[in-house]
Protein backbone atom coordinates (compact mmCIF):
# COMPACT_ATOMS: atom_id res chain seq x y z
CA UNK A 1 0.00 0.00 0.00
CA UNK A 2 0.98 3.64 -1.03
CA UNK A 3 1.32 5.96 2.27
CA UNK A 4 0.32 9.68 1.19
CA UNK A 5 1.53 12.22 3.85
CA UNK A 6 -1.33 13.20 5.80
CA UNK A 7 -2.79 16.77 5.24
CA UNK A 8 -5.34 18.51 7.35
CA UNK A 9 -8.83 18.54 5.82
CA UNK A 10 -12.38 19.97 6.18
CA UNK A 11 -14.67 17.52 8.37
CA UNK A 12 -18.00 18.90 7.91
CA UNK A 13 -16.38 22.50 9.30
CA UNK A 14 -14.67 21.00 11.90
CA UNK A 15 -10.79 21.12 11.24
CA UNK A 16 -8.89 17.28 11.89
CA UNK A 17 -5.26 17.62 11.66
CA UNK A 18 -4.84 14.21 10.32
CA UNK A 19 -6.94 12.20 8.48
CA UNK A 20 -5.01 8.56 7.33
CA UNK A 21 -5.16 8.58 3.69
CA UNK A 22 -5.05 5.96 1.73
CA UNK A 23 -5.32 5.52 -2.26
CA UNK A 24 -9.19 5.62 -4.07
CA UNK A 25 -7.76 1.40 -5.05
CA UNK A 26 -6.99 0.30 -1.52
CA UNK A 27 -10.25 1.74 -0.17
CA UNK A 28 -12.51 -0.56 -2.45
CA UNK A 29 -11.54 -3.45 -0.59
CA UNK A 30 -12.83 -2.71 3.30
CA UNK A 31 -16.70 -3.52 3.67
CA UNK A 32 -19.14 -1.22 4.58
CA UNK A 33 -19.85 -3.07 7.33
CA UNK A 34 -16.90 -5.29 8.31
CA UNK A 35 -19.56 -7.62 10.83
CA UNK A 36 -22.44 -7.41 8.88
CA UNK A 37 -25.42 -8.98 11.36
CA UNK A 38 -25.67 -12.67 10.15
CA UNK A 39 -29.33 -13.66 8.28
CA UNK A 40 -31.13 -14.67 10.07
CA UNK A 41 -32.64 -18.36 8.98
CA UNK A 42 -32.31 -21.85 7.54
CA UNK A 43 -30.02 -22.75 4.34
CA UNK A 44 -31.15 -25.76 2.64
CA UNK A 45 -29.21 -27.57 0.20
CA UNK A 46 -29.73 -29.94 -2.81
CA UNK A 47 -31.81 -29.86 -5.68
CA UNK A 48 -34.30 -32.01 -4.32
CA UNK A 49 -34.94 -30.36 -0.92
CA UNK A 50 -34.61 -26.98 -2.63
CA UNK A 51 -37.02 -27.56 -5.39
CA UNK A 52 -39.72 -28.53 -2.88
CA UNK A 53 -39.62 -25.47 -0.73
CA UNK A 54 -39.68 -23.32 -3.49
CA UNK A 55 -42.58 -25.25 -4.39
CA UNK A 56 -44.06 -24.85 -1.15
CA UNK A 57 -46.84 -21.84 -0.48
CA UNK A 58 -46.28 -22.24 3.17
CA UNK A 59 -42.03 -21.94 2.65
CA UNK A 60 -41.38 -18.56 3.50
CA UNK A 61 -38.40 -18.27 1.48
CA UNK A 62 -35.20 -15.22 1.53
CA UNK A 63 -32.88 -15.47 -1.37
CA UNK A 64 -31.05 -18.53 -2.60
CA UNK A 65 -26.96 -19.15 -4.35
CA UNK A 66 -27.24 -21.34 -7.28
CA UNK A 67 -24.85 -22.67 -9.84
CA UNK A 68 -26.37 -22.08 -13.67
CA UNK A 69 -26.34 -25.75 -13.67
CA UNK A 70 -28.33 -25.91 -10.79
CA UNK A 71 -30.72 -22.75 -12.19
CA UNK A 72 -31.27 -24.48 -14.80
CA UNK A 73 -32.87 -28.00 -13.26
CA UNK A 74 -34.83 -26.00 -11.20
CA UNK A 75 -36.27 -24.00 -13.57
CA UNK A 76 -37.18 -20.36 -14.49
CA UNK A 77 -40.51 -20.70 -12.74
CA UNK A 78 -39.71 -21.48 -9.32
CA UNK A 79 -36.65 -19.04 -9.14
CA UNK A 80 -39.12 -16.30 -10.11
CA UNK A 81 -40.34 -16.44 -6.25
CA UNK A 82 -36.49 -15.74 -4.94
CA UNK A 83 -34.24 -13.25 -4.92
CA UNK A 84 -31.20 -15.61 -6.08
CA UNK A 85 -27.21 -15.28 -7.46
CA UNK A 86 -25.75 -17.41 -10.31
CA UNK A 87 -22.17 -18.41 -8.73
CA UNK A 88 -19.55 -21.16 -8.85
CA UNK A 89 -19.81 -24.49 -6.78
CA UNK A 90 -17.32 -23.21 -4.22
CA UNK A 91 -19.49 -20.03 -3.23
CA UNK A 92 -22.20 -22.67 -2.77
CA UNK A 93 -20.12 -24.84 -0.80
CA UNK A 94 -18.51 -21.87 1.60
CA UNK A 95 -22.55 -20.84 2.49
CA UNK A 96 -22.76 -24.66 3.78
CA UNK A 97 -21.02 -26.81 6.40
CA UNK A 98 -18.68 -28.34 5.13
CA UNK A 99 -19.28 -31.91 3.14
CA UNK A 100 -23.03 -30.60 2.40
CA UNK A 101 -23.84 -32.94 -0.60
CA UNK A 102 -25.71 -29.05 -2.39
CA UNK A 103 -25.55 -30.09 -6.13
CA UNK A 104 -25.38 -26.68 -6.72
CA UNK A 105 -28.16 -25.16 -4.76
CA UNK A 106 -28.89 -23.26 -1.53
CA UNK A 107 -31.86 -21.61 -0.32
CA UNK A 108 -32.10 -19.60 2.73
CA UNK A 109 -35.31 -19.69 3.92
CA UNK A 110 -37.71 -19.72 7.39
CA UNK A 111 -38.49 -23.16 9.48
CA UNK A 112 -41.97 -24.12 8.19
CA UNK A 113 -44.99 -22.74 10.05
CA UNK A 114 -46.03 -25.18 12.92
CA UNK A 115 -49.45 -27.04 11.73
CA UNK A 116 -52.17 -28.54 13.68
CA UNK A 117 -52.66 -32.26 13.66
CA UNK A 118 -56.21 -32.55 14.02
CA UNK A 119 -56.59 -29.62 11.20
CA UNK A 120 -54.30 -30.93 9.10
CA UNK A 121 -56.01 -34.38 9.08
CA UNK A 122 -59.22 -32.68 8.42
CA UNK A 123 -58.32 -31.41 5.16
CA UNK A 124 -57.53 -35.25 3.97
CA UNK A 125 -60.94 -37.11 3.23
CA UNK A 126 -60.93 -40.01 5.62
CA UNK A 127 -62.42 -43.51 5.40
CA UNK A 128 -65.21 -42.69 7.42
CA UNK A 129 -66.58 -46.64 6.56
CA UNK A 130 -63.26 -48.48 7.42
CA UNK A 131 -63.25 -50.09 3.90
CA UNK A 132 -60.50 -48.87 1.87
CA UNK A 133 -56.84 -50.17 2.02
CA UNK A 134 -55.43 -47.66 -0.85
CA UNK A 135 -57.10 -45.07 -0.34
CA UNK A 136 -56.67 -45.25 3.49
CA UNK A 137 -55.15 -42.39 5.54
CA UNK A 138 -52.01 -43.32 6.85
CA UNK A 139 -50.19 -41.09 9.75
CA UNK A 140 -46.62 -42.13 11.31
CA UNK A 141 -46.08 -41.51 14.47
CA UNK A 142 -42.41 -41.29 15.45
CA UNK A 143 -41.28 -41.46 19.26
CA UNK A 144 -38.24 -39.95 20.00
CA UNK A 145 -36.02 -41.03 16.97
CA UNK A 146 -33.65 -37.79 16.98
CA UNK A 147 -31.23 -39.32 14.14
CA UNK A 148 -32.08 -36.70 10.89
CA UNK A 149 -30.91 -39.06 8.16
CA UNK A 150 -33.36 -41.30 9.88
CA UNK A 151 -36.09 -38.83 10.25
CA UNK A 152 -35.59 -37.87 6.63
CA UNK A 153 -35.44 -41.05 5.10
CA UNK A 154 -38.88 -41.52 6.91
CA UNK A 155 -40.22 -38.42 5.53
CA UNK A 156 -39.13 -39.23 2.18
CA UNK A 157 -41.24 -42.90 2.58
CA UNK A 158 -44.24 -41.12 4.24
CA UNK A 159 -44.43 -38.81 0.68
CA UNK A 160 -43.72 -42.29 -1.49
CA UNK A 161 -46.57 -44.23 -0.02
CA UNK A 162 -48.75 -41.06 0.80
CA UNK A 163 -48.88 -40.67 4.05
CA UNK A 164 -50.96 -37.49 5.44
CA UNK A 165 -48.53 -36.62 8.38
CA UNK A 166 -45.66 -37.26 10.34
CA UNK A 167 -45.79 -36.71 13.93
CA UNK A 168 -42.75 -36.23 16.31
CA UNK A 169 -42.46 -35.35 19.86
CA UNK A 170 -41.37 -31.48 19.81
CA UNK A 171 -38.63 -32.03 22.12
CA UNK A 172 -36.69 -35.33 20.80
CA UNK A 173 -36.84 -34.73 16.98
CA UNK A 174 -34.47 -33.06 14.73
CA UNK A 175 -34.90 -29.62 14.19
CA UNK A 176 -35.55 -28.31 10.60
CA UNK A 177 -32.44 -28.45 9.02
CA UNK A 178 -30.25 -28.90 5.72
CA UNK A 179 -29.20 -32.21 6.91
CA UNK A 180 -33.01 -33.02 7.70
CA UNK A 181 -34.34 -31.45 4.36
CA UNK A 182 -31.33 -33.29 2.41
CA UNK A 183 -31.88 -36.79 3.88
CA UNK A 184 -35.94 -36.10 2.59
CA UNK A 185 -35.17 -35.13 -0.29
CA UNK A 186 -37.97 -32.69 -0.91
CA UNK A 187 -40.37 -34.69 1.64
CA UNK A 188 -40.10 -32.16 4.25
CA UNK A 189 -41.76 -29.81 2.28
CA UNK A 190 -44.34 -32.35 0.69
CA UNK A 191 -45.60 -34.35 3.54
CA UNK A 192 -46.86 -32.29 7.03
CA UNK A 193 -44.20 -32.97 9.76
CA UNK A 194 -46.07 -32.15 12.81
CA UNK A 195 -44.45 -31.43 16.57
CA UNK A 196 -46.66 -32.41 19.06
CA UNK A 197 -46.00 -31.77 22.74
CA UNK A 198 -46.97 -35.24 24.16
CA UNK A 199 -46.48 -38.32 21.78
CA UNK A 200 -49.41 -40.50 24.24
CA UNK A 201 -51.89 -37.20 24.21
CA UNK A 202 -51.65 -37.00 20.17
CA UNK A 203 -52.16 -40.80 19.79
CA UNK A 204 -55.48 -40.78 21.83
CA UNK A 205 -56.10 -37.55 19.46
CA UNK A 206 -55.91 -39.86 16.36
CA UNK A 207 -57.74 -42.42 18.05
CA UNK A 208 -60.52 -39.93 18.53
CA UNK A 209 -60.46 -39.01 14.99
CA UNK A 210 -60.54 -42.93 14.13
CA UNK A 211 -57.19 -43.60 13.20
CA UNK A 212 -56.30 -47.43 14.12
CA UNK A 213 -52.85 -47.46 16.07
CA UNK A 214 -50.23 -50.08 15.78
CA UNK A 215 -47.32 -50.09 17.41
CA UNK A 216 -44.52 -51.49 15.86
CA UNK A 217 -42.53 -53.24 18.23
CA UNK A 218 -40.00 -56.75 17.69
CA UNK A 219 -42.03 -58.03 20.16
CA UNK A 220 -45.28 -57.38 18.90
CA UNK A 221 -47.99 -60.13 18.96
CA UNK A 222 -48.92 -60.47 15.32
CA UNK A 223 -47.88 -59.60 12.09
CA UNK A 224 -48.44 -56.50 10.23
CA UNK A 225 -51.12 -57.40 7.94
CA UNK A 226 -52.65 -59.04 11.06
CA UNK A 227 -52.70 -55.89 13.13
CA UNK A 228 -54.60 -53.87 11.08
CA UNK A 229 -57.99 -53.79 10.07
CA UNK A 230 -59.05 -51.62 6.69
CA UNK A 231 -59.48 -48.30 7.58
CA UNK A 232 -57.42 -45.50 8.82
CA UNK A 233 -54.24 -46.26 10.42
CA UNK A 234 -51.07 -44.69 12.69
CA UNK A 235 -47.99 -46.38 12.66
CA UNK A 236 -45.98 -45.99 15.59
CA UNK A 237 -42.14 -46.25 15.68
CA UNK A 238 -39.94 -46.04 18.66
CA UNK A 239 -36.00 -44.82 18.50
CA UNK A 240 -33.53 -47.67 17.70
CA UNK A 241 -32.11 -47.55 21.37
CA UNK A 242 -34.89 -47.53 23.88
CA UNK A 243 -37.67 -48.66 21.27
CA UNK A 244 -41.26 -47.34 22.20
CA UNK A 245 -42.05 -45.86 25.55
CA UNK A 246 -44.39 -47.90 27.75
CA UNK A 247 -47.37 -45.13 28.07
CA UNK A 248 -46.80 -44.84 24.05
CA UNK A 249 -47.33 -48.06 23.38
CA UNK A 250 -49.90 -48.82 25.41
CA UNK A 251 -52.14 -46.05 24.39
CA UNK A 252 -52.05 -47.96 20.69
CA UNK A 253 -54.89 -50.79 19.54
CA UNK A 254 -51.91 -52.92 18.12
CA UNK A 255 -48.51 -54.07 18.78
CA UNK A 256 -46.91 -55.79 14.87
CA UNK A 257 -43.99 -57.02 14.09
CA UNK A 258 -41.71 -57.62 11.17
CA UNK A 259 -40.61 -61.04 10.64
CA UNK A 260 -36.78 -61.07 10.83
CA UNK A 261 -34.09 -63.23 11.58
CA UNK A 262 -33.14 -63.82 15.10
CA UNK A 263 -29.51 -62.84 14.30
CA UNK A 264 -30.53 -59.96 14.01
CA UNK A 265 -32.21 -57.29 17.10
CA UNK A 266 -33.97 -54.85 14.75
CA UNK A 267 -33.98 -53.23 11.41
CA UNK A 268 -32.92 -50.06 11.07
CA UNK A 269 -36.10 -47.44 11.51
CA UNK A 270 -36.38 -45.67 8.60
CA UNK A 271 -36.05 -49.18 7.04
CA UNK A 272 -38.96 -50.48 9.04
CA UNK A 273 -40.88 -47.47 8.71
CA UNK A 274 -40.99 -48.24 4.59
CA UNK A 275 -41.46 -51.76 4.81
CA UNK A 276 -44.53 -50.79 6.99
CA UNK A 277 -45.96 -47.80 4.66
CA UNK A 278 -45.42 -50.63 1.75
CA UNK A 279 -47.85 -53.30 3.37
CA UNK A 280 -50.34 -50.73 4.37
CA UNK A 281 -51.01 -49.73 1.06
CA UNK A 282 -50.15 -53.20 -0.50
CA UNK A 283 -54.16 -54.09 0.24
CA UNK B 1 12.72 -29.39 38.42
CA UNK B 2 15.92 -29.43 40.08
CA UNK B 3 19.28 -29.49 38.22
CA UNK B 4 22.09 -30.89 39.34
CA UNK B 5 25.78 -30.51 38.26
CA UNK B 6 26.22 -33.18 35.71
CA UNK B 7 29.34 -35.53 36.90
CA UNK B 8 31.19 -38.09 34.76
CA UNK B 9 29.55 -41.07 34.90
CA UNK B 10 30.45 -44.65 33.70
CA UNK B 11 28.91 -46.13 31.01
CA UNK B 12 29.96 -49.68 29.98
CA UNK B 13 33.92 -49.20 30.26
CA UNK B 14 33.68 -45.88 28.51
CA UNK B 15 33.77 -42.12 30.22
CA UNK B 16 31.21 -39.49 29.19
CA UNK B 17 32.19 -36.36 30.49
CA UNK B 18 28.56 -34.70 30.98
CA UNK B 19 25.20 -36.77 31.61
CA UNK B 20 22.44 -34.50 31.75
CA UNK B 21 20.94 -34.98 35.01
CA UNK B 22 17.56 -35.48 35.75
CA UNK B 23 15.61 -36.06 39.03
CA UNK B 24 14.30 -39.82 39.55
CA UNK B 25 10.31 -38.49 39.62
CA UNK B 26 10.74 -36.18 36.08
CA UNK B 27 12.46 -39.00 34.48
CA UNK B 28 8.88 -41.34 34.51
CA UNK B 29 7.21 -38.45 32.47
CA UNK B 30 8.92 -39.66 29.67
CA UNK B 31 7.74 -42.36 27.27
CA UNK B 32 9.90 -45.16 26.73
CA UNK B 33 9.02 -44.36 22.79
CA UNK B 34 7.67 -40.74 22.49
CA UNK B 35 6.42 -41.77 18.72
CA UNK B 36 5.28 -45.69 18.89
CA UNK B 37 4.50 -46.91 15.75
CA UNK B 38 0.38 -46.36 15.33
CA UNK B 39 -1.31 -49.57 15.38
CA UNK B 40 -2.56 -50.93 12.18
CA UNK B 41 -6.70 -52.04 12.16
CA UNK B 42 -9.32 -51.06 12.03
CA UNK B 43 -11.57 -49.81 15.17
CA UNK B 44 -15.40 -50.91 15.16
CA UNK B 45 -17.62 -49.51 18.10
CA UNK B 46 -21.35 -50.27 19.55
CA UNK B 47 -22.19 -53.47 21.29
CA UNK B 48 -24.03 -55.05 18.13
CA UNK B 49 -20.93 -54.08 15.76
CA UNK B 50 -18.42 -55.13 18.67
CA UNK B 51 -20.43 -58.69 19.60
CA UNK B 52 -20.98 -59.59 15.97
CA UNK B 53 -17.06 -59.00 15.43
CA UNK B 54 -16.14 -61.00 18.91
CA UNK B 55 -19.02 -63.90 17.52
CA UNK B 56 -17.32 -63.85 13.91
CA UNK B 57 -14.61 -66.67 14.00
CA UNK B 58 -13.61 -65.05 9.97
CA UNK B 59 -12.75 -61.37 12.25
CA UNK B 60 -8.72 -61.26 13.17
CA UNK B 61 -9.23 -59.62 16.55
CA UNK B 62 -6.97 -57.76 18.26
CA UNK B 63 -7.90 -55.87 21.51
CA UNK B 64 -10.67 -53.85 22.85
CA UNK B 65 -11.93 -51.02 25.12
CA UNK B 66 -15.16 -51.30 26.89
CA UNK B 67 -16.40 -49.45 29.86
CA UNK B 68 -17.64 -52.33 32.73
CA UNK B 69 -21.16 -52.55 31.10
CA UNK B 70 -20.31 -52.84 27.75
CA UNK B 71 -17.91 -55.99 28.99
CA UNK B 72 -21.35 -57.23 31.10
CA UNK B 73 -23.23 -57.03 28.41
CA UNK B 74 -20.81 -58.53 25.59
CA UNK B 75 -20.07 -61.31 28.48
CA UNK B 76 -17.45 -63.10 29.64
CA UNK B 77 -17.56 -65.45 26.89
CA UNK B 78 -17.06 -63.55 23.67
CA UNK B 79 -14.61 -61.19 25.35
CA UNK B 80 -12.29 -64.93 26.36
CA UNK B 81 -10.68 -64.32 22.67
CA UNK B 82 -9.70 -60.88 22.96
CA UNK B 83 -7.52 -59.16 24.88
CA UNK B 84 -9.12 -55.94 26.47
CA UNK B 85 -8.85 -53.46 29.12
CA UNK B 86 -12.32 -51.90 31.57
CA UNK B 87 -11.59 -48.13 31.08
CA UNK B 88 -14.26 -45.16 31.60
CA UNK B 89 -16.56 -43.90 28.73
CA UNK B 90 -14.42 -40.86 27.76
CA UNK B 91 -11.39 -43.57 27.49
CA UNK B 92 -13.04 -45.67 25.19
CA UNK B 93 -14.34 -42.01 22.79
CA UNK B 94 -10.44 -40.98 22.28
CA UNK B 95 -9.58 -43.79 20.42
CA UNK B 96 -12.17 -43.04 17.97
CA UNK B 97 -13.78 -40.61 15.64
CA UNK B 98 -15.55 -37.53 17.34
CA UNK B 99 -19.01 -37.78 17.66
CA UNK B 100 -18.98 -41.93 17.35
CA UNK B 101 -21.26 -43.17 19.11
CA UNK B 102 -19.87 -46.11 20.53
CA UNK B 103 -21.72 -47.49 23.56
CA UNK B 104 -18.84 -47.64 25.92
CA UNK B 105 -17.45 -50.56 23.24
CA UNK B 106 -14.45 -50.26 21.03
CA UNK B 107 -12.53 -53.13 19.15
CA UNK B 108 -9.28 -52.92 17.07
CA UNK B 109 -9.39 -55.67 14.18
CA UNK B 110 -8.05 -56.35 10.95
CA UNK B 111 -10.57 -55.84 7.85
CA UNK B 112 -12.67 -59.18 6.84
CA UNK B 113 -10.47 -61.36 4.40
CA UNK B 114 -12.04 -61.05 0.80
CA UNK B 115 -14.54 -63.80 -0.16
CA UNK B 116 -15.55 -65.21 -3.39
CA UNK B 117 -19.04 -65.21 -4.55
CA UNK B 118 -19.07 -68.36 -6.29
CA UNK B 119 -17.39 -70.17 -3.10
CA UNK B 120 -20.11 -67.91 -0.68
CA UNK B 121 -23.24 -69.11 -2.22
CA UNK B 122 -21.73 -72.57 -2.99
CA UNK B 123 -22.01 -73.31 1.07
CA UNK B 124 -26.02 -72.00 0.72
CA UNK B 125 -28.25 -74.67 -0.28
CA UNK B 126 -29.93 -73.41 -3.40
CA UNK B 127 -33.35 -74.05 -4.89
CA UNK B 128 -32.61 -76.43 -8.05
CA UNK B 129 -35.92 -76.73 -8.41
CA UNK B 130 -36.87 -72.72 -8.75
CA UNK B 131 -40.07 -73.80 -6.18
CA UNK B 132 -39.21 -72.33 -3.09
CA UNK B 133 -40.25 -68.37 -1.92
CA UNK B 134 -39.45 -68.13 1.49
CA UNK B 135 -36.57 -70.88 1.38
CA UNK B 136 -35.09 -69.24 -1.69
CA UNK B 137 -31.69 -67.65 -1.89
CA UNK B 138 -31.55 -64.08 -2.09
CA UNK B 139 -28.45 -61.75 -3.38
CA UNK B 140 -28.22 -58.15 -3.25
CA UNK B 141 -25.93 -56.55 -5.93
CA UNK B 142 -25.47 -52.63 -5.08
CA UNK B 143 -24.15 -50.55 -8.42
CA UNK B 144 -22.02 -48.31 -6.92
CA UNK B 145 -23.62 -47.21 -3.76
CA UNK B 146 -20.85 -45.47 -1.97
CA UNK B 147 -23.13 -43.81 1.42
CA UNK B 148 -21.89 -45.99 4.26
CA UNK B 149 -24.84 -45.52 6.20
CA UNK B 150 -27.13 -46.41 3.16
CA UNK B 151 -24.50 -49.18 2.81
CA UNK B 152 -25.04 -50.60 6.77
CA UNK B 153 -28.71 -50.41 6.40
CA UNK B 154 -28.74 -52.38 3.81
CA UNK B 155 -26.50 -54.96 5.15
CA UNK B 156 -28.47 -54.70 8.15
CA UNK B 157 -32.19 -55.61 6.26
CA UNK B 158 -29.96 -58.13 4.19
CA UNK B 159 -29.46 -60.25 7.27
CA UNK B 160 -32.98 -59.52 8.30
CA UNK B 161 -34.37 -61.26 5.26
CA UNK B 162 -31.76 -63.78 5.27
CA UNK B 163 -29.64 -62.77 1.90
CA UNK B 164 -26.97 -65.10 1.31
CA UNK B 165 -24.59 -61.90 0.02
CA UNK B 166 -24.64 -58.55 -0.66
CA UNK B 167 -21.78 -57.98 -3.62
CA UNK B 168 -20.36 -54.14 -4.46
CA UNK B 169 -17.97 -53.02 -6.77
CA UNK B 170 -15.07 -53.21 -5.21
CA UNK B 171 -13.62 -49.21 -6.39
CA UNK B 172 -17.28 -47.51 -5.94
CA UNK B 173 -18.00 -48.97 -2.36
CA UNK B 174 -17.76 -47.71 0.89
CA UNK B 175 -14.70 -49.30 2.37
CA UNK B 176 -14.79 -51.24 5.80
CA UNK B 177 -15.29 -49.05 8.60
CA UNK B 178 -16.36 -47.82 12.08
CA UNK B 179 -18.97 -46.08 10.57
CA UNK B 180 -20.29 -48.61 7.92
CA UNK B 181 -19.76 -51.20 10.78
CA UNK B 182 -22.11 -49.17 13.24
CA UNK B 183 -24.92 -48.52 10.69
CA UNK B 184 -25.08 -52.32 9.86
CA UNK B 185 -25.13 -53.22 13.75
CA UNK B 186 -23.38 -56.31 13.66
CA UNK B 187 -24.74 -57.25 10.00
CA UNK B 188 -21.24 -56.98 8.32
CA UNK B 189 -19.91 -59.58 10.46
CA UNK B 190 -23.03 -62.13 9.72
CA UNK B 191 -23.71 -61.72 5.88
CA UNK B 192 -20.87 -62.08 3.31
CA UNK B 193 -19.86 -58.33 2.45
CA UNK B 194 -18.39 -59.88 -1.30
CA UNK B 195 -16.15 -57.09 -3.19
CA UNK B 196 -16.28 -57.51 -7.19
CA UNK B 197 -14.10 -55.93 -9.51
CA UNK B 198 -16.95 -55.86 -12.48
CA UNK B 199 -20.44 -55.68 -11.20
CA UNK B 200 -21.49 -56.51 -14.59
CA UNK B 201 -19.53 -59.38 -14.78
CA UNK B 202 -20.63 -60.59 -11.32
CA UNK B 203 -24.16 -60.63 -12.69
CA UNK B 204 -23.18 -62.94 -15.58
CA UNK B 205 -21.68 -65.31 -12.56
CA UNK B 206 -25.27 -65.29 -11.01
CA UNK B 207 -27.21 -66.47 -13.75
CA UNK B 208 -25.34 -69.11 -14.30
CA UNK B 209 -25.58 -70.05 -10.63
CA UNK B 210 -29.04 -70.19 -11.60
CA UNK B 211 -30.38 -66.54 -10.26
CA UNK B 212 -32.97 -64.81 -11.49
CA UNK B 213 -31.63 -61.21 -11.49
CA UNK B 214 -34.07 -57.75 -11.18
CA UNK B 215 -32.83 -54.74 -11.54
CA UNK B 216 -34.98 -51.94 -9.16
CA UNK B 217 -35.95 -49.38 -11.34
CA UNK B 218 -38.37 -45.70 -11.05
CA UNK B 219 -38.66 -46.89 -14.92
CA UNK B 220 -39.22 -50.80 -14.66
CA UNK B 221 -41.80 -52.82 -16.29
CA UNK B 222 -43.35 -54.73 -13.74
CA UNK B 223 -43.66 -54.80 -10.02
CA UNK B 224 -41.59 -56.95 -8.23
CA UNK B 225 -44.00 -59.40 -8.08
CA UNK B 226 -44.80 -59.60 -11.17
CA UNK B 227 -41.04 -59.37 -12.45
CA UNK B 228 -39.78 -62.02 -10.21
CA UNK B 229 -40.93 -66.03 -10.41
CA UNK B 230 -40.36 -68.66 -7.81
CA UNK B 231 -36.60 -70.02 -7.23
CA UNK B 232 -32.71 -67.78 -6.31
CA UNK B 233 -33.16 -63.91 -7.05
CA UNK B 234 -30.27 -61.17 -6.79
CA UNK B 235 -31.73 -58.01 -6.34
CA UNK B 236 -30.10 -54.92 -7.94
CA UNK B 237 -29.85 -51.71 -6.75
CA UNK B 238 -28.16 -48.42 -8.43
CA UNK B 239 -26.69 -45.07 -6.62
CA UNK B 240 -29.34 -42.22 -5.88
CA UNK B 241 -27.63 -40.10 -7.62
CA UNK B 242 -27.14 -41.80 -11.17
CA UNK B 243 -29.06 -44.75 -10.62
CA UNK B 244 -28.22 -48.28 -12.44
CA UNK B 245 -25.69 -48.17 -15.50
CA UNK B 246 -26.50 -49.38 -19.01
CA UNK B 247 -24.34 -52.13 -18.88
CA UNK B 248 -25.27 -53.43 -15.03
CA UNK B 249 -28.63 -53.22 -16.01
CA UNK B 250 -29.15 -54.76 -19.34
CA UNK B 251 -27.36 -57.51 -18.02
CA UNK B 252 -30.52 -58.10 -15.65
CA UNK B 253 -33.27 -60.70 -16.82
CA UNK B 254 -36.11 -57.88 -15.43
CA UNK B 255 -36.41 -54.30 -14.05
CA UNK B 256 -39.04 -53.67 -11.19
CA UNK B 257 -40.29 -50.79 -9.97
CA UNK B 258 -41.93 -49.77 -6.33
CA UNK B 259 -45.30 -48.38 -6.78
CA UNK B 260 -44.73 -44.72 -5.13
CA UNK B 261 -46.19 -41.38 -5.16
CA UNK B 262 -45.27 -39.16 -8.15
CA UNK B 263 -44.79 -36.43 -5.85
CA UNK B 264 -41.32 -37.98 -4.95
CA UNK B 265 -38.26 -39.19 -7.69
CA UNK B 266 -37.12 -42.23 -5.45
CA UNK B 267 -36.96 -43.68 -1.73
CA UNK B 268 -33.65 -43.51 0.03
CA UNK B 269 -31.90 -47.01 -1.42
CA UNK B 270 -31.65 -48.70 1.77
CA UNK B 271 -35.52 -48.41 2.52
CA UNK B 272 -36.06 -49.29 -1.13
CA UNK B 273 -34.00 -52.73 -0.61
CA UNK B 274 -35.80 -53.06 2.69
CA UNK B 275 -39.14 -53.42 1.11
CA UNK B 276 -37.59 -55.66 -1.82
CA UNK B 277 -36.40 -58.11 0.60
CA UNK B 278 -39.40 -57.86 2.56
CA UNK B 279 -41.75 -58.65 -0.56
CA UNK B 280 -39.30 -61.80 -1.94
CA UNK B 281 -39.99 -63.25 1.34
CA UNK B 282 -43.36 -62.45 2.13
CA UNK B 283 -44.42 -64.98 -0.77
Amino acid sequence: MQHQTPAPVNCGGRKRLYKPAMPRDARRHFPKHPHPKPESGLWLYGLHAVRAALANPKRHVKRALLTQRAAEEIGAKLLGRVRHEIVDTDAVGRTLPSGAVHQGAALLCEPLPRRDLAATLSAVPGDAAGQAIAGRRLVLVLDQISDPHNVGAILRSAVAFGASAVVVQDRHAPPESGVLAKAASGALDIVPYIHAVNIARALEELGKLGFWRVALAGDGEQTLKEAVPAGDVAIVLGSEGSGLRRLVRETCDAAAFIPIDAALESLNVSNAAAIALYEMRRG
